[in-house]
C-alpha cells in the first residue's frame, strides 16, 4: 500500500480524493466519541477524524502518540466555522486505519523539546530529531549541499575525496591518533584539514577541486566545537584573490537563493584586517550594525586625564543612553577583553555629564561632531595600545548589540576581511610564526620585506569570509614558488632540514610543476548554524557530540577489549606517571 | 592574466582569435628552428609554435617538460596538408610565452606510467595524476558524484552526514580504534558502515536520507580493498523491497547517462540467490556472458562412474574447444575452489571422446541436446554436494571468460540478486548467524521458521546489485518490528541480555516508533572502478594505500612523538608478549 503523497504535498487538488496517508501520531484527542488525529511526517501535518461508527474506530482507537499509522480516507475541506486559510482548511474523515508500528511512550514530549535538557535531548537524538526544528535545520543543510553540488558542478570543479587517513603533522591544532594493526608502533591521524591534498591536486593539474570534506580537531569542547566537524573545501588554479572572491560571492548567494530564498547583494563589502580591527575590535566583525569606532587619540594627547595622554590608541564608540549598572557590565566585559577600564561620558545638552567628564573641556564639541552621539546617549572609550583597546572595545561593542537587539534576526550581512599580516609575533615563545598557515602567499609587494625588521609588516594574500560576526570561511592565495616558499620557512624560523623532515613530499611537489592557485574553506556547520538561526552547531548535526567529546545515545567513547587493543599495538597508559 | 579558455574548450570558434592559455608544458620539440610545444590541462592538449624572430622565443626556449606556463598567441587552422580532422587540426601561434613555474625532471615518465611500478606512481602520485588516464578516471567519479546528488535531491532524499567517530562493535569486520584525550582508556571506532544510524534517521523521520559515506575496515589488504572506502549509503521509509529496486535502477540508469553517455536497459534482471548459485556459480554472476551449468545429476545417478552416481550435484558447462594444457589449468582453477577435480568430454560428431567418454553411453545425446555443446567444443563437469560443485563451476566459468574474452570490454550487464538466506549456519563456530546483518528483515511468509529445524530456509528480504560480475550494492528491507527482532536475536544465539549490550540504544529506538524502511548501500569506489574500466579501485581513488596501508607519498601511518601518545592516554605495546 503506498502513499498517496506526504502531508505537506496535499492541497485543493487532493479535495474529495480518497487518499493513503503515512506517518507518525502527534496527538491524540477524543471529543464527543470522535477521535481526532494529527499525523505527521518530515513535510507537515494532517488532522484526521475518525467517526465512531466508522470501520477505523476500533484500530484507531490503538493509537497513542508516536505510534506509525497508515490512514486512508476522503481528504475534505473542514465546516466552514472552522476553516482559517491554508492547507489547515482540510481534514481527513479515516475510512480505515492501519498501526505499521507501536511506540513506547517517549522519554521527553517533542513540543517540549526546547526547555529539555540538552543531554537528554542528546541520549534520545532520534526522538529529537523528529521536532520541527530539527527536521528544518536538517533538511536547510541538505539543500545548502545540493545547491553547493549544483554550482560548482556547472562552474567546473571536480569533487575529489582526499585521505581519512593521513599522517601526523605536530604544527597546528592536536591530532586524533589512529594506530595501524599492519605497521605497529605506527599511527595514523585524522586529517585536519585537507590543505596539502587539495594543494596536491593543483599540481597534478585538476584546476578546480571541492569536497565536503569531514575534518578533525582533537581540541577541548569548552566552546561551540565539535571533534569532527564538516569544511567546503575549494582550491582552483590559475587565479588570484579577485576571482576567488568573485567567485565565492556567486556560490554563497546561490545557497542563500536556493535554501532560504534569500537574495545577498553582491559584491561583499571589502574590510582590510586593519579597518577590521581599527573600526569594530574584531577579524570577523558584525556589520548588521555600524557602532564602528571613532579614534580620538589626538584629542586627548598630553591633555589632563593620564590614562589617555599617552595612549598609543584612545577609540570611543557611542551607545544609546545607559544605566549605571548597564555601564558596569560593560566594564566587566572591556576588563574580561584585556581593558584596564571602561571610561565612559554622557551626553547631556551640549556637553557631557558623568564619568570622566572633568577631563573633557575644549573637546566636547569635537567629540560630539566625530561621534555624532545622541542626546543623553553614552560614549565608551577604551585605551592603551592599539591592539587592546581595539579588542576590548569590539567586545563592549558586541554586548551593546545583545543588550539594545541591535541586529535583527533573520537579517544576514556578509563581508570580506582581508590583508590579514603574513606572519605574528609569538610573544610566548619569543619567535615570528605565520597567522593562517606556512603555505599562504605574500602579497607580491611586500616580499622584499621578508627577514627585514619590517616583516610584521608582510600581508598575507589571505581571506576571511565574515556572516553576522562568525567566520564562516577562510583561505588564501598559496605559495606557488619554491623560493617564496623558502624564504617563508625561514622567517618562521625552520631550517630547509626542519621544513623538509615536516613538509618534505609537498615541497617535492611543489618543485614538481604547480601553477598559481588558491582556495578557501568554509565552516559548513557554522555557516549553516547561522542561516538556521541556531544558536549552536549542535543544532545543524544529526548525531553531535557533547563536550565531552561523547555521543549520549551511542554511548562513545567506550572502553574495548584487551584483545582489540593487542592488535593494533596499543595500551592504555598508566594513569598517573611516577616520575 | 585570465585564460580564454581551457584546451578542451578550444574549437573553431576561436579560429583566427588571439587566446591566452595556461598549462603544462608536455612535451617540447624542436625543429627547423622552430620550437613546438604541446601545452596541457584536464581538458585537453594544444600545439603551440614559437618562431625564432618572434618576441616569444626567449622565453620559450627556457620551458622543459612539466613546466607551467602561459602563452598567448593566435589560434588558427594548420597548413591543409598537416590536417586530419577535429581539435588537432589547430594550432596556436605564440606571440608571448612567460613561465609561469619551473619543474624538476618528474620522477618518471607521464607518458610511460602505464608500465612504471604502482609504487613509483603512489609515491610520486601527484605527477601520477596528470596522466590523462587518471585525469579521466577522477572526473568520471565527479561527474558520479554530481549525477547521484541531483537525482536524489529531485527524488527528495535528504542529505546527511553521520558520526565518524563513534562505538565500537564487537561484530563485523575489525574497527579502526581512535583514543579519546578527554576521555582517557576510551576508544572511539571509525565506522564501518552508517547502518544504525541511518536506521535511526528512519526512525527519527526523515524518509529518505542518502550519503557519500566514508568507512572504515581494518582487513587484510591481500586483495582489491582500502582501509577507508567511500560507500553511497540511501535509506528509505514506508517502502517495500520493490519500491526500493525500482529507483535504486532509476538512479544508475541515470549515473550512466550522464557519466558515460551509457543507456542501460530497464529493469534490470533478476536472479535468486538459489538461482544465481545454480546456473552460474556466484552470488555476483558475470552476465555479460551466459555459459550457464545445465544439471545433469539425474543422467549420471546410480551409473558406472562412482564419482557422478552419487553426487548430490552433477553440473556441466559448455565451453569451446580446448587443449589438453587449458583443461589442465581449468582443473587447477576447480581444486582451488574445492572441487575434486574436473571432469572433461570432447565433441566429436555425435559422440563424445577423451576424459570420462568411456563412461558415457546412452546419455550422450541428452548431454548433447541439454547443453547444446557445440561440434569440436568440451563438456566441463563439476560434481559433489550441491554448494561445492557450483562454486567450482563458477570458477571455471570465470576462468572460460577471461581465457576467450566472452565479455567484450566496455560492456556492462547489471543484474539483481535476491532472496539470499537469512540465516547461515557458521561450521567453525557451529552455531547460526545472520548472513547480511542481524537488521536484515526476513520474509514475512518465513517468519514462522525461526526457532525450528527449518530457519535455514529462511529467506531474507536483501539484495545485491551485480555489475559484470561485482557487486556493487547490497541492501535489504529492515526489521522495524521489535517481537521479529528479538526472533532474529535469538536464532543467532543472543540472549536479551546479549542484545541490549551490544545494541541497547538501537532496540530502544526500535521501539519508539520506527517505520518501515529499508535501503542499499553501494561501494562507489568498486562501480567507478568498473565504470572507468579500471583493474582496480586504486586507479579511481585520488590518493589510495597500498597493500601494507601506507601512503607512500605521504608516509603515513608514521610514529608519533611520545608526548603525542601520552596526551591521548595510550602507549605502543611491547611486540614481544612474554607469558
Amino acid at each position: 500500500m503506498k502513499r498517496t503523497a506526504m502531508m505537506g504535498q496535499l492541497n485543493e487538488k487532493h479535495a474529495g480524493q480518497t487518499v493513503t496517508l503515512q506517518g507518525w501520531i502527534n496527538r491524540r484527542r477524543d471529543l464527543g466519541g470522535l477521535i481526532f488525529i494529527e499525523l505527521r511526517d518530515r513535510s507537515g501535518l494532517v488532522q484526521v477524524q475518525v467517526e465512531p461508527d466508522s470501520a477505523a474506530f476500533a484500530e484507531a482507537d490503538k493509537l497513542r502518540g508516536e505510534y506509525v499509522a497508515e490512514i486512508e480516507g476522503i481528504y475534505q475541506m473542514r465546516p466552514e466555522a472552522q476553516r482559517k486559510g491554508g492547507a489547515a482548511d482540510f481534514e481527513v474523515i479515516a475510512s480505515r486505519v492501519k498501526v505499521l508500528n507501536a511506540a513506547k511512550t517517549p522519554a521527553f514530549e517533542l513540543d517540549k523539546g526546547d526547555s529539555v535538557a540538552e543531554d537528554i535531548r542528546l541520549k534520545f537524538r532520534y526522538l529529537d530529531l523528529r521536532r520541527p526544528e530539527m527536521q528544518r535545520n536538517l533538511m536547510l543543510r541538505s539543500k545548502a549541499v545540493a545547491s553547493v553540488t549544483r554550482f560548482l558542478d556547472a562552474e567546473g570543479f571536480i569533487a575529489v575525496e582526499t585521505p581519512m587517513l593521513t599522517k601526523s603533522t605536530p604544527e597546528g591544532a592536536r591530532d586524533f591518533l589512529v594506530p595501524s594493526r599492519l605497521n605497529p608502533g605506527e599511527f595514523y591521524a585524522l586529517p585536519q584539514s585537507p590543505q596539502l591534498f587539495k594543494q596536491l591536486l593543483m599540481i597534478a593539474g585538476f584546476d578546480r577541486y571541492y569536497q565536503l570534506a569531514r575534518c578533525f580537531r582533537d581540541e577541548d569542547l569548552r566552546a561551540d566545537r565539535q571533534p569532527d566537524f564538516t569544511q567546503l573545501d575549494m582550491e582552483l588554479s590559475f587565479v588570484e584573490q579577485e576571482d576567488v572572491l568573485e567567485l565565492q560571492e556567486r556560490l554563497l548567494a546561490a545557497v542563500f537563493r536556493d535554501v532560504l530564498d534569500v537574495e545577498l547583494p553582491l559584491p561583499f563589502p571589502r574590510l582590510s584586517y586593519f579597518e577590521a580591527m581599527d573600526k569594530y575590535g574584531s577579524d570577523k566583525p558584525d556589520l548588521r550594525f555600524d557602532s564602528a569606532f571613532v579614534d580620538v587619540t589626538d584629542l586627548f594627547a598630553g591633555g589632563a586625564f593620564q590614562a589617555f595622554a599617552s595612549a598609543g590608541s584612545v577609540k570611543v564608540i557611542a551607545a544609546p543612553e545607559l544605566t549605571r549598572k548597564q555601564i558596569d557590565e560593560l566594564e566587566r566585559v572591556a576588563k574580561q577583553h584585556g581593558a584596564k577600564g571602561l571610561a565612559w561620558l554622557k551626553r547631556d545638552g551640549d556637553g557631557f555629564t558623568g564619568g570622566i567628564s572633568k577631563f573633557v573641556g575644549d573637546q566636547a564639541a569635537e567629540l560630539m561632531s566625530r561621534t555624532g552621539v545622541a542626546a543623553g546617549g553614552t560614549l565608551l572609550f577604551a585605551a592603551g595600545d592599539w591592539q587592546k583597546a581595539v579588542t576590548a572595545l569590539g567586545a563592549v561593542r558586541l554586548a551593546l548589540r545583545d543588550l539594545f537587539g541591535l541586529a535583527a534576526g533573520g537579517q544576514f550581512h556578509v563581508s570580506w576581511v582581508t590583508e590579514f599580516p603574513q606572519l605574528e609575533y609569538d610573544e610566548d615563545n619569543a619567535r615570528w610564526t605565520y597567522m593562517h598557515h606556512p603555505f599562504t602567499a605574500p602579497h607580491l609587494d611586500d616580499i622584499g620585506l621578508f627577514g627585514t625588521e619590517r616583516q610584521g609588516e608582510i600581508r598575507a594574500q589571505a581571506y576571511d569570509l565574515v556572516l553576522n560576526g562568525f567566520e564562516i570561511g577562510g583561505g588564501s592565495i598559496r605559495i606557488h614558488d619554491p623560493a617564496v616558499q623558502e624564504k617563508m620557512f625561514a622567517a618562521i624560523g625552520f631550517t630547509p632540514e626542519e621544513a623538509h623532515a615536516q613538509f618534505g613530499f609537498f615541497l617535492d611537489a611543489l618543485a614538481a610543476g604547480t601553477p598559481p592557485h588558491g582556495g578557501i574553506a568554509w565552516g559548513f556547520d557554522r555557516l549553516l548554524m547561522v542561516m538556521a538561526g541556531a544558536q549552536s552547531i549542535r543544532e545543524v548535526i544529526a548525531f553531535p557530540k557533547n563536550n565531552r567529546g561523547a555521543d549520549l545515545m551511542a554511548l562513545a567513547p567506550a572502553a574495548v577489549d584487551a584483545a582489540q587493543l593487542a592488535e593494533v599495538g596499543v595500551q592504555v597508559a598508566a594513569r598517573v606517571e611516577v616520575e
